[in-house]
């Protein structure tokens, strides 16, 4: 190999026009794949003013050096582009067998442009790419979409990412689906996706990924495949669902709405139940052995297909705690639907919770709901309401527009009650006993967004002790040895979505940088890589301020800011105006001015000065 | 081994109180060694407004890791105080056999406090230490001094670090020797240990240096041990005494104080004539096969002693063109003298070189100089002027104030020709054809620096890729992208300098971090140890502002804007409004503010707050 570069396929919906860019290898060093190409594109391509689900935004694809390389951590990709639900910087990322197979079409990334008049998919076979008709598939479910594509093109080995009902409604939290039951859940892609009219993207590849030194990364691979058989255990036996159990005890599971951090029915809902009444098996991705995704089934009332998979921990607390709900069925179901209709389970378990704790305050009411009773604990409405945010029907059709846009439709107050940064949601684990997570909430760029921000564990890891973070700090502390650990620690987590590995594949940092050398061929360093994704972040940050954002949207909801009411976390809460200097701190940190606007300097450090143009 | 950690010996020569500090682990990880002990203690415990030669001034000897641990690039250590020739922070390293002893006595670092009544001498042997009279080795030779000190105590293995006559009489600029032909060179280290009356210290150990994981450190020891005889091959055949022919070639020999850049008598003093005449062998450094120390003889009339090394390129640029010498066996002389009496030729040959600007420029005239002539090109002026420095006889004792405090003595405009930064004379590396070295000797916290700033070479190797810096940019240019590469590039020495390791033993960077893993035990990474680079920095720029240094000291002499009259780089100079803007974006990009003072939150970014309290 005489470098490592790549295709990026352009596709243009509204002239109907296919186009190749081939970036040197600099390029790809510099910004190396998925959120890195992301933001580069976006920065550079999509305007001011953009309309997230007007033709001028565009909707990003983009693998890693990782992606389709035999190796475990290999199956992911990111998705990306202006975010219908937060108007700024929107990107999610996801794993399951699409990414690989689309690396193995001989492209790197997927550019969509403009927006098509009718129904299409897109249909890629190693070089060869073709618009098609997908009138015939709108409306369809994701499974039946899939099967429908994959019987007309002949091929069940055809990987295909797509959105669904919610997509092609443009709910402002839809998401992208592949492989039926792995979804790039976060930001709204899907509803980009469905304003484009594009329901699918169907890849399938034959040609290998090109490798610098083969040797090297498939005797890492073998030695990982090993190696995860202990290391990974608890993934591969336990998947995320046990923590509801340990954040229910910790007193921090996030319960109606995120009033309280205790539910009395989380043992209904806890992995014991789960795994005895639902899980039937477990579901993987590309070249991993891990198999941490759950597949459940029920019988009547809700008949859960395994197909679309099972909840995570994040769908058990969204449409069980945080809607009071204890009943794991219909919490199957929900995730069910959410998969079948291309939803983010975060996103929609945060907007019903919203619209119960609205309905219980009398902000609204049955005739609002058509009848609905959206009592927390309501099951049935809950299932109820997925549906019709999904096809945007009754109080569904409002709650389609995420939090921020109902709240402002309900009035009377409602906006107290939207859980939300930047428009996006909060997932399920509390800032209040975790400032410094609340500060990474804060400060992301696509909103509430919690992968990114784990880096206060009361144990400090080998891997964080390389970067010079020796001692753990106290969760409750908000100071700036707080907002370092959140600085370098969530350069991590950024960097992963460039190179596109798995959070759940434990991977010691040395390996992780050998791995890229092998790929790459590139003498690179940790410093080098976490170069880049500070150059992500500022990157981002320069497209959320072109897109209007300021300082005063790094806020967190009120909620936040008020103690939690009863259990071992009680009294506990975030002080307003230690989050508020933490925030600048981070800033200061970061080489950003006091306004969160990055330095001309910062820009020129991380050689991207024509930021400073943009 | 429990942790890496060890001892450090304070020795108060007021009260002849001798103790140990023990720090924790924490603090060697934060600060490791050399550079990072050293700029720690001065900030903690050196005063704003100490006297550098006054009992208040601390002198401090560090080792690293690699110090003493049986590895090429092993026998260095550093030494530091504030510096009586700048005023502000001073620190100068050295290699020999010195520190790899102080080592395996059980001290990592000793601190001189306070200041003795009568001359004294340390003798440290293992874990014992006694201050000795050295009422008898006053104004001893350096080679004279040893010998009694070996003899007295019994043992030739002794190593001995000392001053010459130079610093007995507190020449701003004298130096430290040990093992007589190896000196700690710059900001006049020497001066401060005579201002304590200390004249020498004189250490025996028997203790190897505890390796976390000997095996790993012997291994790669070992590796290196070979892979030298190819690797190192231009230092053990030529030194670095090639590089006047390659300076002159390119029109950047610095050349009669600077003026010229093209010197008709460089043939004379070139590696050709230097091998071929007076190169008599070469010495070496503890646990290293490179062998790149010259040792050189002459007759009559010079009789130059090998015992004292030979000139380096510096001390051929100081002594010869600098000063229009072309005489190779004065230069020699004059070399053996500055040993001797324990000179920095750097800063003697730049005093020198002034001298005979103002001599010839009629600032001073032969009433002045007791009939001395001091033309450019004299070589019996040369050596004569060492020894009236080293002396302070005549015009010597103005000189040995260094070229600020003489050029203010002198008046007539002789500022004008004064080339320093901050009172430290330049090393002999043009910078107006290299603006970014300009701008590094402009900002480095000693002065005029050269080891922390080559790192414009028009080829980017692969240790600079490995920090992102992925392209060349031309000499000549000082943009943004160049300032980048400073603040890469000179992490690295600055780092080197806390290791203590030796520029000259070609190590990547991966072997040196597995080098200090293995020594340490921390599983440590390049970013973790580029920070350590930061802090040192930081804190070093902390310490020059409470000695009183502005951005106004962070400054070329005014040659630099001036353009090179003749020769390939005829013309060429640095354009000051661009230098200015460049240092500015030099503080930005490291987190100082407009006015070069580190911002809080680059300070708690470092994880040292304390500094602001300082």
């Amino acid at each position: 190999m005489d470098g490592y570069n790549g295709k990026i396929l352009r596709v243009d919906l509204s002239r109907g026009v296919i186009s190749v860019d081939e970036p040197d290898e600099t390029f790809y060093r510099r910004y190396i794949g998925g959120t890195g190409f992301i933001v580069y594109f976006l920065l550079r391509e999509v305007a001011a003013g953009a309309d997230p689900l007007g033709p001028e935004n565009k909707l990003i694809f983009a693998a890693g050096p990782v992606t389709g390389v035999p190796v475990a951590g290999g199956g992911r990709n990111s998705v990306g582009a202006k975010s219908p639900l937060t108007n700024g910087y929107g990107e999610a990322e996801v794993g399951g067998y699409w990414g690989a197979e689309l690396k193995h079409t001989g492209y790197d990334a997927i550019i969509i442009e403009g927006k098509s008049d009718n129904p299409v998919y897109l249909w890629i076979e190693d070089g060869k790419v073709e618009i098609k008709d997908a009138r015939h598939l709108w409306s369809k479910t994701t499974a039946e979409c899939q099967k429908l594509i994959q019987e007309e093109l002949g091929d069940d080995l055809i990987r295909v990412a797509q959105i669904g009902v919610a997509g092609e409604n443009q709910v402002r939290y839809a998401c992208i689906v592949n492989d039926i039951n792995h979804a790039a859940g976060r930001t709204g892609m899907g509803a980009v996706m469905g304003s484009k009219k594009l329901r699918a993207i169907a890849v399938r590849g034959h040609q290998g990924v090109a490798l610098a030194d083969a040797k090297a990364v498939n005797s890492l691979a073998r030695w990982l495949r090993d190696d995860l058989k202990t290391s990974a255990a608890q993934w591969s036996a336990n998947g995320t669902q046990t923590l509801v159990a340990s954040a229910n005890a910790g007193g921090r599971l996030p319960t109606r709405n995120f009033q309280q951090g205790v539910f009395e029915g989380a043992d209904k809902i806890s992995h014991e139940a789960y795994f005895k009444n639902i899980l039937k098996g477990r579901g993987s991705c590309y070249a991993c052995p891990i198999h941490c995704k759950p597949e459940v089934a029920t019988g009547e009332p809700y008949n859960v297909d395994p197909l679309y998979g099972g909840p995570e921990y994040e769908t058990l607390a969204a449409l069980g705690s945080n809607c009071g709900i204890d009943n794991l069925e219909a919490i199957a179901k929900g995730n069910e639907l959410c998969g079948a209709y291309g939803l983010d389970t975060i996103t929609t378990g945060g907007c019903i919770a919203f619209a119960m704790e609205c309905f219980e305050r009398g902000i609204l009411t049955d005739k609002d709901t058509d009848g609905l009773k959206l009592n927390f604990g309501n099951a049935e409405a809950m299932v109820q309401l997925v549906e019709m945010i999904a096809r945007k029907e009754g109080i569904g059709k409002v709650l389609a527009e995420g939090v921020v846009q109902a709240a402002s439709a309900f009035g009377k107050g409602a906006e107290n009650f939207a859980i939300h940064v930047k428009g996006q949601g909060l997932p399920f684990h509390m800032p209040r006993h975790r400032p410094g997570l609340g500060v990474g909430y804060a400060v992301s760029p696509t909103g509430a967004e919690h992968e990114a921000n784990f880096y206060d564990s009361p144990v400090v890891s080998d891997s964080f002790k390389a970067l010079g973070i020796l001692e753990p700090l106290p969760q409750q502390e908000l100071s700036a040895a707080k907002i370092r650990m959140l600085v370098y620690g969530s350069l991590w987590p950024h960097l992963i979505n460039c190179l596109l590995f798995c959070d759940f594949v434990p991977l010691s940092t040395d390996r992780k940088v050998d791995l890229i050398r092998g790929i790459t061929g590139w003498h690179t360093t940790i410093w080098e890589l976490m170069k880049v994704s500070e150059r992500c972040i500022t990157m981002a940050r320069a497209f959320n301020i072109q897109a209007g954002k300021t300082k005063a949207d790094d806020y967190l909801p009120r909620r936040c800011f008020t103690p939690i009411p009863a259990g071992p976390l009680e009294g506990v809460s975030i002080d307003e105006e230690e989050f508020k200097k933490a925030v600048e701190t981070y800033y200061a940190m970061v080489g950003w001015d006091n306004n969160g606007v990055p330095t001309l300097a910062k820009l020129q450090e991380l050689d991207i000065e024509w930021v400073a143009e943009v």
